[in-house]
Order: structure tokens, then sequence, then C-alpha cells
């Protein structure tokens, strides 16, 4: 339940407000060195209290490795990783005890377990992706020896009703979308994105949003047939992200308005290897890569936690309102662009050993 | 790779042109009355050849049950069957052995394999989608037993242009959908939809389109956090549908557009049951069921495979043209409903069992 | 539950007297041969009937492939494949359906499913590992072509009390073990075990007996750490075998009488190559091979039908005595011998893919 | 690799030298009160250093909870639990950084791996089944509300030449075996074990031992057919255990020399129950539970690490001579005993949550 991959496993736990969460990487490759501050820095960008746009929450997320690493290098023993809960507020939480929070796990989970951590969420807070910025940095590292042309980038595509154009899609860098709060490599498209996200977070509201997500130099013939198609693994993998709604490849659910003579990519020669005059697909041919960017997008809904008064009942079922106190991102979505990156790197990585 | 679930799992086989097609499904609960009968009929309905708008092709699709069943009933061994390929016209296929077709798994799957059963596109044919409804239809039956209220609804959403409004999907039932050929539940766009795929016919060309399901009857609290979660898993089983681009659940990709204040499910009380006033998140919050009806959408790209000249290249790299030949649906997505309401069934029953 | 290993995997199915048995193998590497003769020739192998010391039954075992081969090479999709139950005597068994034979799974396999299928032992009947020889030869020709060094011989070394001196496990071959019908490559001790049974065949009696297995040319670092280690992975294999009851490896259960200083495998020069002066490690250490031979030892019970008069109780509560009628081999290990053989060579497939 | 289980998953880390080991249980049933003094004890239990009889290594094995915990009741989440390691001794073991100590995993992990941790066996030491006796523990916890019934006993039945008669196993009890530190049940015997014991180390030298595990009180009908049999589990999870060479249930290697008249048990019915006169078999038959105790026995080969001198090879294939300093256990076998209950009690919790 908890675990994600076949060949390269990552199981995470841990709570908001309990004493640590993390993460086991198993299966990872030996001989990977793996560079601590990069880790950091990787794990620094989900990190709240970034900016305005996002929540004054300040997790200090400091990572400490347990196991798997000799002088730095991965032994091929399973990865280890904590990182203490520290800024913790249980206080905020009180009320929510005996409240369920409307379009939050709260109701569902206590249907499922009979009882709920109630304190910020507990295992369905979005602290709990942490541990997967830290296993995806690693994965990334590990590309960086096995497959050194590979390069992951992903990006803020959209904010309520401001949207990148997928059409420039191929354009876009890292360097691009680092350079602003919301991580759009649209810097006027950015600064819209960033008032709006201001303007909600007045009105004590919130709202959603899509991330892209291209992938360079995968190599053709990654992948499996029928059940653990490439696309299938990144679309699980993406679904378990909080808040996400939609995930689509290629041209995606614009493909339901096509013809097959525009959707389908022409092969050609090009320099002697066989590529494709378009990528409609995305990069993927039946569950395999093919050589193209792999290019997808995952849409978030608005966070559920505002500050606007709603209905919803009590534990005992009663009839009652709320409005969220403590600190909550107005928009989730600038966060989750590492978290995209991080699962297709384990993604990836796993399909990879299991390819070769 | 082949095999779908945890504790109730599908492994399917079959090539297209090969000897026979089928699954075996394991961990199926005991004591299930199987009515053979209304597994022929799920079967039937995602058959090629029933109409007009589909594939000419007649395949007899009839199962054979190998084990897992005494008088009828399941006695919690595995289930095996077998689907014979009869109607084949392997020759239809033979100038395809040394060329790649234009988004076919043709190349991914040479590039992984280093071969490629090319007769019929082989094992990444739709065909191996006819093992799935039998499982699917098992799945069914068992649920009418463990949970009478559970009912799975599919119909197609949209073909091309023409589009059902996502604000009447609760209205629709299955007797709407099977009423006509493209299985949409709306009468007069029905009509539209066909017109749009035999002009497409005319024109050797093809459409893509998307499949709405709806799930009635789910208690809550079925489903499992983080990596698990019921709408990821969803997601995975339905990204492995042959041309589904795309998984949206409750506003899905819609969701992004939209402010908390409006996508929140405010909970309320219903003759004593917690229940909520709107239903935006699509019944799962948290990976986890929350007794409201699930609600997704899987959109499918234009059949690859048109009558229209395309570029292309040969396994030894030379450029060419060609067109196909052979028997092919214009739109997969009439023939998609009935193997997305199996998937479903699937994967609702795996994790009711390990949710239990 | 019906299905073995991670990255290799072979799901079985079938009950002995329903319409088929068979299994599917997945992650099978593409590009293997399959020489269906060789394929016959391993099923025959374990098949009864063969000789006056196994049961009287004749299976006719023929196996039919029907998928994931392209003109006999795998493809690397599932290679499914059925053994067609046909020499059935279903009749013998009527008396069987209210009644619990002793030390059969009858019992338990009721209390777990409520149901059970009472024709023949149904799933837990000897029968059930034809598929997994079907299976083995073709794991065993993957070998060939990617280990061509490797080696595995198993042969019979104990029934009753007859027993090879395990110091004379390395001089044993396969040729020396088919030599004679109840495998066991020390022909004086052979011709005693078959009187042996004969004996007790007359005495409506059975006998138990031990399986050792050698595995020459297994490369260094072949395994896994921890909880899947390649002895564990092994002993997991062979305890699913009908009858057995105990795995040892190396020296086994004597290792508890020894000291470390005459346990301990010295390291030493080998024509340059590292290697150890003695072996009673078993060619595995920690869980991963060490480049010596791989030795263990399977025990089996006697076959629990005998046609001698025992107590036991109906399904109904009323204590009763039963004698079997029907062909019942009086001893299953020269039957069991292939068996071994071919999950040894299932084990170290999946182990050997999952090490690269 | 690192995880065993499938509904109830426990995956562990560390190395005996690095900042921590631990583990992540997941599947862990809720509403479960957690004992922490009564896990403190199970750890306790494995701990080094307890006597004179096992190693003088101090270990602390402080546990401390970071997840899945709400005010000491398991949630659902995954639990994960850390123990630091203090009382290392690195510059005990320098010298073994170039060599690869006799019959230790040391040369089959670097042939695996390319890079192996020397400080004190890495993840091979047999510290790493301190993780499993918290997770044993909160099995154990779990069945006191789930199977009140249910009782699992291990003791030492065999140190070198001294063993306990089988025929007594079901007159042992806890208490016996916990009142002498080999914990072996009956006195007289371990008395003669400990002075054994004493004697070798004395001689730098070592010995092997047997644990019995006995389980009272498991209901008929868990466990499951062919590839995940209880028995097949039992097995695997035990031969995951540092230095274990044999599994054997029930009657075990002995039932090789019995006749099947002797060894089924005939079933009867004992106070309107259906029961077995004898218990050959192990309570196990067919993969599955019968309702009468489940019995087996492992064996473990004689600690590799001795003081006397042993032949040897370095890294660079020189031969050479080596003599282990730090501190060292003789015998593993008092120590192994909790280990394999707490084994016990995860499989079979998984296989009980499975079998439901």
């Amino acid at each position: 339940m908890n675990t994600l991959g076949k060949l390269l496993t990552l199981t995470t736990f841990g709570e908001s407000h309990g004493p640590a969460i993390g993460g086991v990487l198993d299966g990872f490759p030996s001989g990977i060195t793996v560079d601590t501050e990069y880790v950091r820095e990787c794990m620094q960008r989900r990190r709240p209290g970034q900016s305005t746009v996002t929540t004054g929450r300040q997790e200090k997320d400091e990572v400490e490795f347990l196991s798997g690493l000799l002088d730095g290098v991965s032994t091929g023993t399973p990865i280890a990783f904590i990182i203490r809960n520290t800024d913790q507020h249980s206080s905020d939480y009180d009320e929510l005890k005996d409240l369920f929070r409307p379009s939050h796990a709260d109701y569902a989970w206590e249907q499922r377990y009979g009882i709920r951590d109630w304190r910020g969420g507990g295992r369905s807070s979005a602290r709990v992706t942490a541990p997967i910025c830290v296993a995806g940095a690693l994965a990334i590292l590990a590309f960086r020896k096995l497959v050194p042309s590979l390069e992951i980038t992903a990006f803020t595509s959209q904010i309520g009703p401001y949207s990148t154009n997928p059409e420039n899609d191929m354009d876009y860098t890292t360097a691009m979308a680092e350079s602003n709060v919301v991580r759009c490599p649209d810097g006027q498209l950015a600064t819209k994105m960033e008032g709006y996200i201001k303007d909600l977070r007045k009105e004590q509201d919130s709202t959603g949003g899509c991330v892209t997500c291209i992938v360079r130099g995968l190599p053709a013939g990654i992948g499996n047939p029928v059940f653990d198609k490439l696309e299938a693994s990144l679309a699980k993998a993406m679904l378990g992200i909080n808040a996400a709604k939609g995930f689509e490849y290629g041209d995606g659910f614009a493909s339901a308005l096509q013809r097959g003579s525009e959707h389908n990519d022409a092969f050609r020669m090009e320099n002697g290897q066989i590529g494709t005059a378009t990528n409609h697909s995305g990069g993927i041919q039946g569950g395999i890569s093919n050589g193209q960017p792999v290019r997808f997008r995952v849409a978030f809904k608005p966070t559920p936690t505002i500050g606007k008064e709603q209905q919803t009942v009590t534990r005992d079922g009663k009839e009652t309102v709320m409005a969220a106190k403590g600190r909550h991102d107005p928009c989730v979505v600038p966060r989750a662009v590492p978290v995209v990156e991080s699962l297709t790197a384990l993604v990836l990585l796993d399909q990879y050993l299991s390819s070769k």
C-alpha cells in the first residue's frame, strides 16, 4: 500500500505530526555516488514556506540517511532516510479531531480504518511527498551514471485560468521554470499566476492547476506490455500525489478530438536513426518508449483547506460549519513540480532496470 | 508485466494471431456461481464486427473455462480460460513484417525485445482485451453476491467533436448506452457519432473519443493510502487499455480551473447517513471511497491503423509509404466501453478484498 | 497464491479432473529457441505410469503452447501452455466426496474455501506439478543460451531405509540417475529401493524419501539479501511441491552438530580464481552464490493415499473407515526428481535476471 | 529483496555499523494497542551480551517508533521504527576490509554488488534480525486481539551433540525455555549445552544447533495453495535468518523413512470437532492449517566467526591466514529463538489476513 515499484521499490512512512517521515529505497543500483547537497536541494524545492504564494509553514526538512551508503556510495542494500517533523502546530488542528473537513481524506480514512490521525491530515498530508523527493533525487543521480542523456523537466503549465500553450512545451527548461515562485517557464504568465494566487489568499480561497513533465534522452525500448505499461506506471504514480485528479500523456484528452491522419506520428530517418516527424504519442507506444521525448500532464484540484466558512458534519453526525485556521497553500501546484519530477525518475529507473 | 492486481490477480496471455488468448484469475472468492451465459454476453459486447461502425472482422470469441469451477461454482483456485483465435487472416499482415506502422507498438517493442510478432499486432493487438472482459464479468458476478448494491455503468461520452454534457452523467444507464451501436446514452448524439464514424470510414480515416464510467453503491472505506490509492489503481488499469491516452476522476482536468470554494464537497446528513452535497471529488478522497458514486473518464486516441497513405520506415531503415489493408475499426471507443467496465470491476474487487 | 517468482513469474492453474491444467510463464527472455521435443521429454519424466514402481495411471500429458512463441522463438510475451486432462476415472473418487482422506489437503482446504474439488485431489493433486516441468524445461533452455556452463542434476538420494552417501553427491550424473526407474544414481542401491517399493505396493502401503539436487556452473554473485536469499527462494519453491516436508542446503541439519572450524569453507586460489577448499556451505553465502556448486536436499513424506484401511471422518462428522481405490504411487520420490530440477531452474533464472 | 510478506509487509534496512537499523511494517491492522514495554522485552531477548554463552557485545537496542501510532494505537498506516547503532567498534574490523572471511557473505556480496560494507558484516550481520523482533512483537500483539488462542513457542532443541527428544516437543513451554541462557526447555540438557558452549569459547571455536517452534491455537483454514503454502512461506522466512541451513515441519526429514500407514494422521471426532489422532503432518496439509499445532524445526550452522586461525584470500587474490578478533557468539542458536518466533508471527499474520 505504501510501496511503489517492482525491482526498485520505495516504501514511505510517516504522518505530518508524528515523530518523523521517511522512506526506504530498495533495489537501488550499487556504486552510485550520492551527492547529499543535491538531495537536500531537491528536498528544498518542494518545501513549503518558500514564497508568498505558498504556505507560510517553515519545514526544515533535514534528511538523515540511515543505511545503504558507504562513504557516500550506494552499496546495493536498502537506503533508508528520515526527516524529523519539527515545526508542528498540533493545536491548530485540535478542533478537527471530531470533524470531517470537506474534500479531505478524513471521512473516507475513518471509514477504512476506524481511526485516523487528525493532526495536520496525518498520513494524508502533502508532507508525505517529501520522502518521494529524496528518493527521486537518488534516482536522478543513478540515471546520471546509467543514462547520462536523460533529462527530466517538469513545470507549472496551468494555474486557474492561466495556461501555457502545449505547443511550446518543448522549448521550456528547468532554469526557466525555477526562475519564478510559481515555477511557470513563461515569465509573463508566471506574473499573472502569482497575482491570481495572492488574490485568492486574500479571499481565503484556493485554486487548482496543472504540471507538465518532459523527459528527454530516454532510450527506445524501456517499458513493459499490457498491465505494466510505462504510461500506466506513470499514471499510477502521479495519481498517488495528493490532490491529483488526472493524467494524460502525449496529446492526451485532445486525442479524442483528433483523426488518425492527424494524430499518427510518421516514422522517418534522422541522421541514420529511426525517429518520428511529430510526437503526438508522447514518446510511448504500446507501453514502451520509442526514443522520442516523453511528455505528460497532471491535473491538481484546488487545495481543499480554505479559510472560507464551509458546511460539514461532526463524527457523531451533527451538521456544523468550519473555517480552516493554520497555514495553508492556496495552490499546491508549484510545490508539486519537484514531486512530479521525482516520481518520474523513480518510475523510469524501475522500468529501466526491468527492461534491460 | 502481464498481471493486474494484488490479492485478486488477472494474468493474461496471447497474441492476436497465435493459437489462443486467455487469462488466469487467481484469488477469486470461492462459492460464486458462474453464469457462463452472462460471461459470454460480456465477451460479445467488446467483440468487433457488431455493427457498421466497428470492424468487419468476425471474432467468435468462444470462452472455454479450464479450471477453478466445480459444477459452475468457484472453488477458490485459479480460474483459467482460453479463447481460440479462429478468424485470422495473417496474410493481410505479410507486408508489415519488415515495416513499422506509425503510432503502433511495432518499433518500440522491437527495440525492447529484439523480435516482434508482426501478425495483426501480436500481443499489442486490441484483441488482448477479450480476456479482460471474461475476468471482469466474473468480478461483477462476485460483487452481485458480496456487494449487491454495486452497479458499474460505462458509456461513450465523446467521439471526435461530439460530447455528452458531464452534468448529465448521473442520469445515464447501461440500457440507454446499449440502445445504439456507439454506446452513447444520448440518442440524438449517438446518431451524430454514428454518422461521423461512417464518414471517416469512407475517408479511410479514424477518430478518438472518451468513455465515462460511473460506479454506484460502492461502500465508503474501500481503497488504500499513498501508492495504491483507488484512483491510482484505476488509472493504471485504464492506461493499460490499447489506445488510452488519459484518465481523470471527479472533475478531473476541469479542477485545475476551479477554486476550493467551488470544488469542495460539503458534508451533510442524508437520512441519518453522512453524505456530500456535491460530488466534484468523484467518490474518492485520499485514495479511499467516501460512499458517493465513483466517476471517471478515459480518453482514447484515434485508431492508428488507417487506409490513408502514411510515411514510415522499414526495419532496415529505408523510408517508404504504407496504407493499411485488412479490417479495422475507425473508432475503438464503443468497444472500449465493456473493457472499462471490466477493469473497473477487477480493480474494485481487488481493493475491496484488501480493504476488508 | 498460484504464482512463483518476481521478474520471471510462473502462474499455474488446473485441477486433476478438470478440463486442463497449465501455466503462464511471464518475463521469459526473448530470443530463446524452444525445442518442443525437449520440453515434451521433460514432461514425460514426471509422468506417472512409467514403470512398475510408480502409479499405473497413463497420463498422456501432451503440452500445447498457446502464446509467446513466433516460429518457435520466444518473443518476450507470456508463454501460456495447457495439458488436457484425458485419462480421468472420476468415478474412482465418488466415495471421497463426503469424506476427508487422512493426511490429504481435503479437510484443510474445505475449511479455507468452504468447497473443494474432491475428484482426484483437485488442485492439491500431484498432477499440478506437470506445468512446473514444462516451465522448468523452458528455463533450462534459456540458461543454455544465457549461462551455458549451468547444469542442474537432481536424483533420488533416499527411499525409506535406503540412502546414498552425501560424500558421493558430486560424483553422480543425470545419466546415472536416469538409468533406473527409481532415479537413484547408485545402481545397487536402486535395485534395493525398487524391491522395497514393490513390497510396499503388495502391502498396500507407501514410503517417503529424499531428492538431492546439485547445480554446477552457477556464477558467483547471483542472489539477493535478507528476505529473498537464494536458499530462501529455493526452500519456498521446494516446500511447494506436494508431500515435501523439509529442505536443507549445504551440510543442512548436519551443520547443527558441527564446529565452526570444521564447517567453514576456507578460501583459496584455484587457477587464478578465488575458490573454496570445501563446500559445506552448499555454494551460497549470505543468500548469494559464491561460485561453488549449489547443493540441497528435499524430504518427501510417504504418499498419503494407501490401500490399507484407515480411520477417518465424514464431512458431517461421523467416524468411519476407508481404503483407497484407484491407482496410486507407493512412492512419489522418483517422479519428484524432474520437479525439483524444474523449480531449481525457475528460481535460478528469476534470481539471475534480478541480479544482473 | 528486503521485504517480507504480501498483505502485511515488513521492509527492513540497516547495516551493523551504519547510523541505524530499522523497519517499516505496512498493512498492520488498525486499532491494535501497542505495549511498547512488551516490544522492548522482545527486542531484548535477541540482544547479544545477555550471558556468558553469547557475545559480550552490549547492544542497547532501544527502539524508536516514527509513525503509524496515535496515542499508542495502530492507525493502519505504516509503522516505522529505528534502532540506533551505538556500541560499534569499527576498528575491530579494519583488517577485514581487504579480506574475505571464510563462510561469511563477504565474497559473494562483493561479486554481486562490486562493493561491500565490511564493517561488522554490514547488512549480512546478525544484527539485522533486531527489526524482525520488533515487527514480530507487533504481530503477536495483533494476534492477541484477533486470535487470542494463538500461542507461539520456540526453543533451542539442539546444540552440537545435545538434542531434545521430539516426542517431548508438545510438553515444552516458553517459561521453561526462558529459564536458562541457552533457551532449552529441558533443564538438565540446558546445563550440558551451556558447558559445551563455554568449552568451545575457550577453544576459540563455535557450534551449530536447532530451534524448534510450536504454534498452538491457529484455526484451521489458514494458508494458501501451491506456491504460497503456509509451510513454504515459513520455510522462506526461516531460511532468511542468518546461518540457517535447513527447515522441516511435522516429521520433516524423518518422514523419508516412514511408511504411509505410520505417517498418516487419522481423522477422528474430539468433543464434536474434527481432529486428528496424531500430528505427523505438523498442523498443515496441502499448504493450509488443519487446526492441529504447527510444528517445525530450523537448523543453524556454527557461527563462522571463530578465533582459530583459518586459511583465506585477500581481495586482490593473495592467500593468507586470519583469526577473528572482536566479540562473537560461539553459538547463535539461543538468540535465534526469538527471531524464529517473530518471523512465525509475521508469516502467520500475513497468511491469516489473506485467508479471511
